[in-house]
């Protein structure tokens, strides 16, 4: 199969998550990401080790994302090592970084200097809050920008603390968004034959994640999202919409009438709140009956009730539950890769190609491993 | 400026979110989108009004969604109608729709058939759990794939019940993931004169934006993450990392070391807590202690002190704080659209592009809006 971005190659100077999370699925798409590494350290990611989790000495969060990739060893300190990568540079359809404003100019590896050597180069930015503007040097990262972002107001219920997501979300949809605006420039230069500078941003992309509430919130008066008292799933959605507890573990109810639900629970207190937009206007009061009464039954009973009558819902998986699922198991979504005999088990590409898998077997790359090929490919 | 995606023409079947915020952002690089809409409701995502929010008869949500769009009606359910679409699927290059398998074929406009009148067509199918397996039929809906994919496990802290995100995850993240899929195929489209069917789901999705938190769990002898005591911010990250409340508000503390966050708590009991891994094997302990300091004085005493040190933070905000802060207005986030006298503000696009930020006034369609006009300029 012809790999959409194959021929494609890409500069990574990018650090940590948001630009390698781009350059990893441009490589899914086809393309050879070569990563830019500093020498001894490489991308910080590498040592970003939690829970000592570590593989062939990385991090698996950098074999996790970096998968599929080659690494080019240079210092940037060094002004020989910097023409190296400028003539490189000369050759390559895509740069992406995420330093601080103001370092890649000093360096002489700003856009203006490249398009001077490549006219036709993409070249992105990926920062905190944006490259101009009274914010530009603050530091970008994940939970600070969240938490200003107004996301934190969102989960869990009104009498709780404010509650990030659990999951480094401005730098994933960050990245996500990167990918479209690459994709995008490339088509472009294709059919006119000019380049683009990029410039995206972790406030801006976790802005637009939020479009929902804060549209809701510049066209009703101002009014705050409510989060409700219990088993809230979404600020603005009325009852059922949550997770309950059931006698042995969780389920999930969607949206949908709660005349519909009540055929399945036969609830006689839940028969008033039927009417009308009680599910809304009363949602606290009908999310107390319906908790009250499903944790009397366990979530298999529950299940089929729901199934019986056609109201949407699940069960509520942790990661054991979810990798011996059969919708896990289908889908296909583990890969196994090796590197210096460690193996790694990780997730692939989420996109299907005319019915076929997106999969490489390739690791992520030791530090500067394909440094002396690049050299001699690129005569550098 | 020439927009990356102009000339490109996408047929919209796909309704509520997922598909549809791909429309969006293809919108905003330069597309034409036509939401192709059944008579009298349209995309079922105008009548989803939450809130009482509704604008010139449509839902706020759909307006978010749908602006920078046309309409074009047609009852599917109508052999004319269908053939008047096929006609109109001939001449354009995206389809995208998001009805549950076999429905476009019973149409007679799966991709087998449109591939036969146009054969450099991409289309695209977005579901809950892929078009095959025993899964495909089951309801695709945000929270029940949230739900079963583990990630309710990972915010909140350890003694709360699961906590979905609280805002459609995995139709956000999805609906980006088929922009990538999107561009990418008009790129080989443009260089090989191939067309592609792409599929993605809300389930495949949502474990690629888990890849840290699974791939943590397949390496590592299939732990559970565990969320901290209090102040969870990351199951995979020690202390201080979290959201943490002040005398007056809340503030929000990035990774970085204990020691350097000392250099301005001066607190002698974390002094301890410093050396070594800590941070991570004691992170319940260590944030107690720090929890229990911050709340004596106010958000804006820490944010000094921190600055002061160096230690990464920042304010927590609400949508009203966001909204009149500093860092919201000078990125030019809020657009202003109108539609029959009625005004909606919404954000725009996160993307920018030679430093310019993409985008449009125009609004979201009304049902059948441009339904004429496409019929004349196709010949249909």
């Amino acid at each position: 199969m012809k790999l959409p971005l194959e021929g494609v190659t890409v500069l990574e100077f990018s650090q940590y998550l948001a630009g390698p999370y781009a350059g990893l699925r441009l490589a899914d798409l086809g393309a050879r990401v070569i990563k830019i590494e500093r020498p001894k350290y490489g991308d910080a990611c590498r040592g970003l080790v939690t829970k000592n989790m570590i593989s062939d000495g990385d991090s698996v969060l950098f074999h996790t994302i970096n998968r599929n990739k080659d690494s080019f060893q240079a210092n940037l300190k060094d002004a020989n090592d910097v023409a190296t990568v400028k003539k490189l540079a000369k050759s390559v359809d895509i740069i992406t970084h995420n330093f601080r404003p103001g370092i890649m100019e000093r360096l002489g590896l700003n856009y203006e200097v490249i398009k001077e050597v490549n006219p036709t180069i993409i070249y992105a930015e990926v920062s905190g809050y944006g490259a101009k503007g009274p914010w530009k040097d603050k530091p970008g990262q994940d939970l600070l920008a969240q938490s200003m972002s107004g996301l934190t107001w969102l989960s869990g219920n009104d009498n709780q603390p404010p509650m990030p997501f659990g999951i480094a979300t401005a730098d994933m949809i960050c990245g996500t968004q990167l990918v479209q605006a690459l994709c995008a420039a490339l088509l472009r230069r294709k059919r006119k034959g000019i380049g683009a500078k990029i410039e995206v941003s972790l406030m801006e992309s976790i802005l637009d994640l939020q479009f929902e509430g804060l549209t809701a919130y510049l066209n009703t008066g101002k009014n705050l999202p409510e989060r409700c008292a219990s088993n809230n799933g979404h600020v603005y959605l009325g009852a059922p919409y949550g997770i309950y507890k059931t006698k042995d573990t969780y389920i999930a109810l969607a949206m949908g009438k709660l005349s519909l639900l009540n055929e399945a629970l036969k609830n006689e207190e839940l028969a008033p709140y039927c009417e009308g937009d009680l599910y809304f206007t009363k949602r606290n009061e009908v999310k107390a009956i319906i908790a009250s009464q499903l944790v009397s039954e366990t979530t298999a009973y529950w299940c089929n009730k729901l199934d019986s009558v056609g109201f949407w819902h699940a069960p509520v998986f942790n990661y054991e539950q979810l990798t011996k699922s059969e919708v896990y198991t289908s889908l296909n979504m583990q890969i196994s890769l090796e590197r210096n005999g460690e193996t790694i088990k990780t997730t692939r590409c989420p996109i299907r190609l005319n019915q076929q898998i997106l999969s490489s077997n390739k690791s992520a790359p030791v530090l500067g491993e394909t440094t002396e090929r690049i050299k001699k490919e690129y005569k550098l």
